[in-house]
Protein backbone atom coordinates (compact mmCIF):
# COMPACT_ATOMS: atom_id res chain seq x y z
CA UNK A 1 0.00 0.00 0.00
CA UNK A 2 1.42 4.00 -0.61
CA UNK A 3 2.37 5.56 2.17
CA UNK A 4 0.52 8.51 1.15
CA UNK A 5 -2.64 9.21 -1.01
CA UNK A 6 -3.31 11.18 -3.94
CA UNK A 7 -4.99 14.77 -3.57
CA UNK A 8 -8.45 15.06 -4.61
CA UNK A 9 -9.58 17.03 -7.46
CA UNK A 10 -12.09 19.20 -7.22
CA UNK A 11 -14.33 21.17 -9.85
CA UNK A 12 -16.14 24.09 -8.80
CA UNK A 13 -18.58 25.85 -10.90
CA UNK A 14 -21.87 27.69 -10.05
CA UNK A 15 -23.33 31.29 -11.24
CA UNK A 16 -21.22 34.38 -11.05
CA UNK A 17 -21.85 36.13 -7.93
CA UNK A 18 -22.68 32.81 -5.81
CA UNK A 19 -19.52 33.16 -3.79
CA UNK A 20 -17.73 30.31 -5.07
CA UNK A 21 -14.17 32.66 -4.48
CA UNK A 22 -15.22 33.22 -0.60
CA UNK A 23 -15.50 29.42 -0.58
CA UNK A 24 -12.59 28.43 -2.25
CA UNK A 25 -10.52 31.15 -0.21
CA UNK A 26 -12.35 30.16 3.30
CA UNK A 27 -11.72 26.19 1.95
CA UNK A 28 -7.89 27.15 2.05
CA UNK A 29 -7.18 28.96 5.20
CA UNK A 30 -8.93 26.37 7.46
CA UNK A 31 -7.10 23.42 5.39
CA UNK A 32 -3.37 23.34 4.22
CA UNK A 33 -2.93 20.49 2.06
CA UNK A 34 -5.62 22.47 -0.33
CA UNK A 35 -3.92 24.04 -3.57
CA UNK A 36 -5.92 26.09 -6.39
CA UNK A 37 -4.95 25.57 -9.93
CA UNK A 38 -3.34 28.30 -11.98
CA UNK A 39 -4.55 28.74 -15.11
CA UNK A 40 -2.63 29.63 -18.44
CA UNK A 41 -3.82 32.70 -20.47
CA UNK A 42 -2.70 34.52 -23.57
CA UNK A 43 -3.64 37.63 -22.16
CA UNK A 44 -1.85 40.16 -20.99
CA UNK A 45 -1.21 40.36 -17.14
CA UNK A 46 -3.13 43.18 -14.93
CA UNK A 47 -1.41 45.30 -12.85
CA UNK A 48 -0.60 43.09 -9.89
CA UNK A 49 -1.24 39.78 -11.05
CA UNK A 50 2.01 37.76 -10.88
CA UNK A 51 2.98 34.97 -12.86
CA UNK A 52 2.22 31.40 -11.12
CA UNK A 53 0.17 33.26 -8.63
CA UNK A 54 -2.83 34.49 -10.79
CA UNK A 55 -1.86 32.75 -14.08
CA UNK A 56 0.59 31.41 -16.28
CA UNK A 57 1.28 33.97 -18.70
CA UNK A 58 1.91 32.67 -21.94
CA UNK A 59 2.26 33.59 -26.18
CA UNK A 60 -0.16 32.62 -28.39
CA UNK A 61 2.76 30.91 -29.83
CA UNK A 62 3.62 29.06 -26.64
CA UNK A 63 -0.21 28.20 -25.58
CA UNK A 64 -0.54 26.49 -28.92
CA UNK A 65 2.37 24.50 -28.22
CA UNK A 66 1.04 23.34 -24.89
CA UNK A 67 -2.34 22.50 -26.74
CA UNK A 68 -0.20 20.29 -29.39
CA UNK A 69 1.68 18.41 -27.00
CA UNK A 70 -1.73 17.99 -24.62
CA UNK A 71 -0.30 19.95 -21.64
CA UNK A 72 -4.07 21.41 -21.07
CA UNK A 73 -6.77 19.86 -18.72
CA UNK A 74 -9.20 21.58 -20.77
CA UNK A 75 -8.84 25.22 -22.76
CA UNK A 76 -10.78 27.27 -24.30
CA UNK A 77 -10.49 30.15 -27.01
CA UNK A 78 -12.88 33.51 -26.39
CA UNK A 79 -14.09 36.10 -28.33
CA UNK A 80 -11.66 34.95 -30.75
CA UNK A 81 -8.95 36.89 -28.78
CA UNK A 82 -7.51 35.39 -25.64
CA UNK A 83 -6.85 31.36 -25.07
CA UNK A 84 -7.14 30.25 -21.32
CA UNK A 85 -6.29 26.57 -19.95
CA UNK A 86 -5.82 24.13 -16.96
CA UNK A 87 -2.48 22.86 -17.11
CA UNK A 88 -2.58 19.27 -16.34
CA UNK A 89 0.93 19.24 -15.34
CA UNK A 90 0.28 21.67 -12.30
CA UNK A 91 -2.07 19.88 -11.34
CA UNK A 92 -1.01 16.57 -11.48
CA UNK A 93 2.39 17.12 -9.71
CA UNK A 94 0.13 18.64 -6.34
CA UNK A 95 -2.31 15.89 -6.54
CA UNK A 96 0.87 13.23 -6.39
CA UNK A 97 2.42 14.81 -3.66
CA UNK A 98 -0.90 14.51 -1.77
CA UNK A 99 -2.31 18.53 -2.16
CA UNK A 100 -6.17 18.65 -3.01
CA UNK A 101 -5.99 21.13 -5.92
CA UNK A 102 -9.51 22.86 -6.47
CA UNK A 103 -10.53 24.16 -10.08
CA UNK A 104 -12.79 26.91 -10.21
CA UNK A 105 -14.07 26.96 -13.95
CA UNK A 106 -17.21 26.98 -15.78
CA UNK A 107 -19.56 24.17 -16.83
CA UNK A 108 -18.44 23.63 -20.53
CA UNK A 109 -14.98 23.41 -18.49
CA UNK A 110 -15.98 21.31 -16.11
CA UNK A 111 -17.03 18.69 -18.12
CA UNK A 112 -13.94 18.47 -20.33
CA UNK A 113 -11.87 18.19 -17.22
CA UNK A 114 -14.28 15.56 -15.48
CA UNK A 115 -13.71 13.75 -19.45
CA UNK A 116 -10.30 14.07 -19.07
CA UNK A 117 -10.01 13.14 -15.17
CA UNK A 118 -12.82 10.98 -14.78
CA UNK A 119 -12.08 10.81 -10.66
CA UNK A 120 -12.22 14.33 -10.20
CA UNK A 121 -15.32 15.16 -8.01
CA UNK A 122 -17.41 18.18 -9.17
CA UNK A 123 -19.37 20.47 -6.80
CA UNK A 124 -21.76 22.90 -8.29
CA UNK A 125 -22.19 26.08 -6.16
CA UNK A 126 -25.08 27.89 -6.08
CA UNK A 127 -27.49 30.45 -3.80
CA UNK A 128 -30.52 28.82 -2.84
CA UNK A 129 -33.17 30.28 -5.51
CA UNK A 130 -32.96 31.87 -8.76
CA UNK A 131 -34.44 34.96 -7.68
CA UNK A 132 -32.14 34.86 -4.98
CA UNK A 133 -29.15 34.48 -7.85
CA UNK A 134 -30.62 37.47 -9.40
CA UNK A 135 -30.23 39.31 -6.09
CA UNK A 136 -26.83 38.97 -5.87
CA UNK A 137 -25.89 39.89 -9.58
CA UNK A 138 -27.94 43.27 -8.71
CA UNK A 139 -26.54 44.05 -5.62
CA UNK A 140 -22.46 43.84 -6.80
CA UNK A 141 -23.42 47.23 -8.62
CA UNK A 142 -20.80 46.64 -10.89
CA UNK A 143 -23.26 45.64 -13.87
CA UNK A 144 -25.81 47.76 -16.42
CA UNK A 145 -29.18 45.70 -15.85
CA UNK A 146 -28.78 44.74 -19.38
CA UNK A 147 -25.42 42.90 -18.41
CA UNK A 148 -27.24 41.44 -15.18
CA UNK A 149 -30.16 40.07 -17.43
CA UNK A 150 -27.55 38.45 -19.65
CA UNK A 151 -25.64 36.61 -16.37
CA UNK A 152 -28.69 35.90 -15.18
CA UNK A 153 -29.58 33.97 -18.25
CA UNK A 154 -26.15 32.53 -18.37
CA UNK A 155 -27.22 31.35 -14.92
CA UNK A 156 -30.20 29.35 -15.62
CA UNK A 157 -28.20 28.04 -18.44
CA UNK A 158 -25.80 26.61 -15.55
CA UNK A 159 -28.11 25.83 -12.97
CA UNK A 160 -29.23 23.17 -16.28
CA UNK A 161 -26.19 21.34 -15.64
CA UNK A 162 -26.13 20.33 -12.19
CA UNK A 163 -27.42 17.11 -12.91
CA UNK A 164 -24.40 16.27 -14.46
CA UNK A 165 -22.81 17.05 -11.02
CA UNK A 166 -21.68 15.11 -7.98
CA UNK A 167 -22.74 17.42 -5.56
CA UNK A 168 -24.64 20.77 -4.87
CA UNK A 169 -24.19 23.29 -1.71
CA UNK A 170 -26.82 26.25 -1.38
CA UNK A 171 -23.76 28.88 -0.22
CA UNK A 172 -26.69 30.50 2.27
CA UNK A 173 -24.66 30.87 5.10
CA UNK A 174 -20.63 30.58 4.09
CA UNK A 175 -19.29 28.44 7.38
CA UNK A 176 -22.04 26.14 6.53
CA UNK A 177 -21.30 26.09 2.83
CA UNK A 178 -17.62 25.37 3.64
CA UNK A 179 -18.39 22.45 6.29
CA UNK A 180 -19.91 21.30 3.42
CA UNK A 181 -16.69 20.94 0.87
CA UNK A 182 -14.81 19.82 3.77
CA UNK A 183 -17.00 16.85 4.38
CA UNK A 184 -17.17 16.18 0.71
CA UNK A 185 -13.52 15.70 0.46
CA UNK A 186 -13.68 13.78 3.84
CA UNK A 187 -16.14 11.17 2.80
CA UNK A 188 -14.43 11.38 -0.84
CA UNK A 189 -11.73 10.05 1.01
CA UNK A 190 -13.70 7.07 2.21
CA UNK A 191 -15.05 5.45 -1.20
CA UNK A 192 -15.07 2.70 -2.06
CA UNK A 193 -13.66 3.52 -5.43
CA UNK A 194 -10.96 5.36 -4.29
CA UNK A 195 -9.21 2.84 -1.89
CA UNK A 196 -8.09 -0.06 -4.24
CA UNK A 197 -4.73 -0.23 -2.95
CA UNK A 198 -6.67 -0.94 0.61
CA UNK A 199 -8.79 -3.60 -0.47
CA UNK A 200 -5.92 -5.43 -2.66
CA UNK A 201 -4.01 -5.28 0.68
CA UNK A 202 -6.73 -7.02 2.52
CA UNK A 203 -7.30 -9.29 -0.27
CA UNK A 204 -3.30 -10.46 0.02
CA UNK A 205 -2.72 -10.50 3.69
CA UNK A 206 -6.26 -12.54 3.59
CA UNK A 207 -4.84 -15.38 1.16
CA UNK B 1 -40.01 22.65 -2.19
CA UNK B 2 -40.34 20.49 0.76
CA UNK B 3 -40.02 21.62 4.33
CA UNK B 4 -38.11 18.61 5.93
CA UNK B 5 -36.02 16.43 4.13
CA UNK B 6 -35.86 12.66 4.13
CA UNK B 7 -32.84 10.83 6.27
CA UNK B 8 -30.58 8.85 5.02
CA UNK B 9 -30.45 5.10 5.71
CA UNK B 10 -26.93 4.16 6.62
CA UNK B 11 -26.40 0.63 6.34
CA UNK B 12 -23.39 -0.67 8.52
CA UNK B 13 -21.61 -3.78 8.14
CA UNK B 14 -18.08 -5.22 9.29
CA UNK B 15 -16.10 -7.96 10.40
CA UNK B 16 -16.99 -9.02 14.34
CA UNK B 17 -14.51 -7.13 16.34
CA UNK B 18 -13.77 -4.20 14.31
CA UNK B 19 -15.83 -1.73 15.95
CA UNK B 20 -19.01 -1.67 14.44
CA UNK B 21 -21.36 -1.13 17.79
CA UNK B 22 -18.49 1.56 19.91
CA UNK B 23 -19.15 3.42 16.28
CA UNK B 24 -22.84 3.43 16.17
CA UNK B 25 -23.25 4.72 19.98
CA UNK B 26 -20.55 7.56 19.78
CA UNK B 27 -22.34 8.64 16.33
CA UNK B 28 -25.44 8.74 18.28
CA UNK B 29 -24.28 10.64 21.04
CA UNK B 30 -22.97 13.04 19.18
CA UNK B 31 -25.83 13.69 16.99
CA UNK B 32 -29.45 13.29 18.45
CA UNK B 33 -30.97 12.79 15.02
CA UNK B 34 -29.88 9.61 13.82
CA UNK B 35 -31.68 6.37 15.20
CA UNK B 36 -30.37 2.83 15.79
CA UNK B 37 -32.80 0.17 12.93
CA UNK B 38 -34.44 -1.94 15.99
CA UNK B 39 -34.86 -6.12 14.17
CA UNK B 40 -37.78 -8.11 14.67
CA UNK B 41 -36.79 -11.94 15.73
CA UNK B 42 -38.64 -15.08 17.08
CA UNK B 43 -36.03 -15.69 19.62
CA UNK B 44 -36.56 -15.11 22.99
CA UNK B 45 -35.90 -11.97 24.65
CA UNK B 46 -32.41 -12.66 26.94
CA UNK B 47 -32.55 -10.99 30.28
CA UNK B 48 -32.69 -7.36 30.31
CA UNK B 49 -33.62 -6.95 26.67
CA UNK B 50 -36.75 -4.58 26.38
CA UNK B 51 -39.42 -4.94 22.91
CA UNK B 52 -39.44 -1.98 20.64
CA UNK B 53 -35.61 -1.45 22.63
CA UNK B 54 -33.58 -4.26 21.35
CA UNK B 55 -35.94 -5.99 19.20
CA UNK B 56 -39.39 -6.75 18.42
CA UNK B 57 -39.97 -10.19 19.80
CA UNK B 58 -42.48 -11.99 17.67
CA UNK B 59 -43.25 -15.30 17.52
CA UNK B 60 -42.97 -17.63 14.30
CA UNK B 61 -46.78 -17.09 13.20
CA UNK B 62 -46.34 -13.54 13.55
CA UNK B 63 -43.07 -12.98 11.61
CA UNK B 64 -44.18 -15.54 8.77
CA UNK B 65 -47.26 -12.73 8.52
CA UNK B 66 -44.92 -10.08 8.02
CA UNK B 67 -42.98 -11.60 5.56
CA UNK B 68 -45.90 -12.67 3.39
CA UNK B 69 -47.18 -8.68 4.07
CA UNK B 70 -43.55 -7.61 2.58
CA UNK B 71 -43.30 -6.10 5.83
CA UNK B 72 -39.59 -6.66 5.79
CA UNK B 73 -36.43 -4.65 3.98
CA UNK B 74 -34.93 -7.72 4.36
CA UNK B 75 -34.71 -11.05 6.55
CA UNK B 76 -33.30 -14.06 7.33
CA UNK B 77 -33.74 -17.82 8.85
CA UNK B 78 -30.77 -18.89 10.91
CA UNK B 79 -29.99 -22.27 11.72
CA UNK B 80 -32.63 -23.69 11.03
CA UNK B 81 -34.81 -21.97 14.03
CA UNK B 82 -34.80 -18.31 14.46
CA UNK B 83 -35.69 -15.62 12.35
CA UNK B 84 -34.00 -11.67 12.15
CA UNK B 85 -35.42 -8.92 10.07
CA UNK B 86 -35.68 -5.31 9.55
CA UNK B 87 -38.99 -4.42 9.67
CA UNK B 88 -39.48 -1.74 6.81
CA UNK B 89 -42.07 0.58 8.52
CA UNK B 90 -39.85 1.12 11.67
CA UNK B 91 -37.32 2.55 9.29
CA UNK B 92 -39.39 4.49 6.83
CA UNK B 93 -41.46 6.51 9.57
CA UNK B 94 -37.82 7.54 10.82
CA UNK B 95 -36.65 8.55 7.70
CA UNK B 96 -39.64 10.02 6.86
CA UNK B 97 -39.67 12.28 10.08
CA UNK B 98 -35.77 13.68 9.06
CA UNK B 99 -33.82 10.83 11.36
CA UNK B 100 -31.26 9.29 9.42
CA UNK B 101 -31.33 5.48 10.03
CA UNK B 102 -28.39 2.92 10.94
CA UNK B 103 -28.87 -0.40 10.22
CA UNK B 104 -26.29 -2.63 11.18
CA UNK B 105 -26.37 -5.52 9.30
CA UNK B 106 -24.35 -8.70 8.11
CA UNK B 107 -22.94 -8.17 4.05
CA UNK B 108 -25.83 -10.75 3.15
CA UNK B 109 -28.65 -8.25 4.44
CA UNK B 110 -26.82 -5.49 3.45
CA UNK B 111 -26.60 -6.40 -0.33
CA UNK B 112 -30.86 -7.31 0.06
CA UNK B 113 -31.38 -3.86 2.09
CA UNK B 114 -29.93 -1.85 -1.48
CA UNK B 115 -31.92 -3.33 -3.59
CA UNK B 116 -35.14 -3.18 -1.78
CA UNK B 117 -33.94 0.40 -1.14
CA UNK B 118 -31.31 1.86 -3.68
CA UNK B 119 -31.10 5.33 -1.67
CA UNK B 120 -29.45 3.09 1.40
CA UNK B 121 -25.55 4.54 1.76
CA UNK B 122 -23.53 1.39 2.83
CA UNK B 123 -20.86 1.84 4.87
CA UNK B 124 -17.60 -1.60 5.34
CA UNK B 125 -16.28 -0.83 9.08
CA UNK B 126 -13.11 -2.85 9.06
CA UNK B 127 -9.70 -2.46 11.33
CA UNK B 128 -6.25 -1.82 9.35
CA UNK B 129 -5.62 -5.25 8.72
CA UNK B 130 -6.52 -9.09 8.09
CA UNK B 131 -4.23 -9.52 10.75
CA UNK B 132 -5.71 -6.50 13.06
CA UNK B 133 -8.72 -8.11 12.84
CA UNK B 134 -7.27 -11.35 13.98
CA UNK B 135 -5.85 -10.09 16.76
CA UNK B 136 -8.96 -8.11 17.83
CA UNK B 137 -10.52 -11.50 17.19
CA UNK B 138 -8.45 -13.02 19.88
CA UNK B 139 -8.00 -10.01 22.12
CA UNK B 140 -11.88 -10.31 22.81
CA UNK B 141 -10.91 -13.68 24.94
CA UNK B 142 -14.31 -14.67 24.39
CA UNK B 143 -14.11 -17.92 22.14
CA UNK B 144 -11.52 -20.64 21.53
CA UNK B 145 -9.02 -20.02 18.91
CA UNK B 146 -11.44 -22.89 16.47
CA UNK B 147 -13.60 -20.21 17.11
CA UNK B 148 -11.61 -17.44 16.20
CA UNK B 149 -10.25 -19.31 12.94
CA UNK B 150 -13.76 -19.31 11.95
CA UNK B 151 -15.05 -15.78 12.54
CA UNK B 152 -11.55 -14.83 10.61
CA UNK B 153 -12.19 -17.44 7.88
CA UNK B 154 -15.93 -15.39 7.59
CA UNK B 155 -14.26 -11.96 7.94
CA UNK B 156 -12.36 -12.99 4.91
CA UNK B 157 -15.56 -13.47 3.16
CA UNK B 158 -16.90 -10.17 4.37
CA UNK B 159 -13.84 -7.99 2.92
CA UNK B 160 -14.11 -9.56 -0.26
CA UNK B 161 -17.60 -7.83 -0.70
CA UNK B 162 -16.05 -4.29 0.07
CA UNK B 163 -16.07 -3.25 -3.35
CA UNK B 164 -20.11 -3.79 -3.16
CA UNK B 165 -20.19 -0.65 -0.46
CA UNK B 166 -20.22 2.85 -1.18
CA UNK B 167 -17.36 3.63 1.60
CA UNK B 168 -15.08 2.12 3.60
CA UNK B 169 -14.06 3.33 7.06
CA UNK B 170 -10.89 2.06 8.70
CA UNK B 171 -11.74 2.34 12.43
CA UNK B 172 -8.23 2.83 13.63
CA UNK B 173 -8.96 5.84 16.09
CA UNK B 174 -12.59 5.42 17.00
CA UNK B 175 -13.26 9.67 17.16
CA UNK B 176 -11.62 10.30 13.63
CA UNK B 177 -13.46 7.03 12.34
CA UNK B 178 -16.73 8.32 13.61
CA UNK B 179 -16.22 11.90 12.08
CA UNK B 180 -16.03 10.31 8.44
CA UNK B 181 -19.21 9.17 8.98
CA UNK B 182 -20.67 12.04 9.94
CA UNK B 183 -18.65 13.52 7.20
CA UNK B 184 -20.68 11.05 4.81
CA UNK B 185 -24.14 11.89 6.21
CA UNK B 186 -22.95 15.43 5.65
CA UNK B 187 -21.83 15.03 2.38
CA UNK B 188 -24.50 12.44 1.24
CA UNK B 189 -26.80 14.91 2.13
CA UNK B 190 -25.31 17.20 -0.96
CA UNK B 191 -25.32 14.56 -3.53
CA UNK B 192 -27.09 16.14 -6.85
CA UNK B 193 -28.70 12.17 -7.08
CA UNK B 194 -30.85 13.50 -3.73
CA UNK B 195 -31.15 17.12 -4.65
CA UNK B 196 -33.87 16.73 -7.30
CA UNK B 197 -36.14 18.86 -5.20
CA UNK B 198 -33.78 21.41 -5.32
CA UNK B 199 -33.16 21.48 -9.08
CA UNK B 200 -36.68 21.52 -9.46
CA UNK B 201 -37.27 24.34 -7.93
CA UNK B 202 -34.33 26.28 -10.00
CA UNK B 203 -36.35 25.15 -12.91
CA UNK B 204 -39.81 26.53 -12.18
CA UNK B 205 -38.35 29.81 -11.20
CA UNK B 206 -35.97 30.33 -13.64
CA UNK B 207 -38.62 29.47 -16.73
Amino acid sequence: MKEQRNGLLLVVSGPAGVGKGTLDKALMERNNRIKMSVSATTRAPRPGEVEGVHYFFKTEEEFKAMVDQGEFLEYMHVFGSNYYGTPRSFVEQHLANGYDVILEIDVQGAMKVKQAFPDAVLIFITAPSMSEIKSRLIGRGTESMEQVEKRFATAFEEVKMIPRYDYVIVNDVVDKAVHHMEAILEAERCRVSRSSDLIESFMEIGR
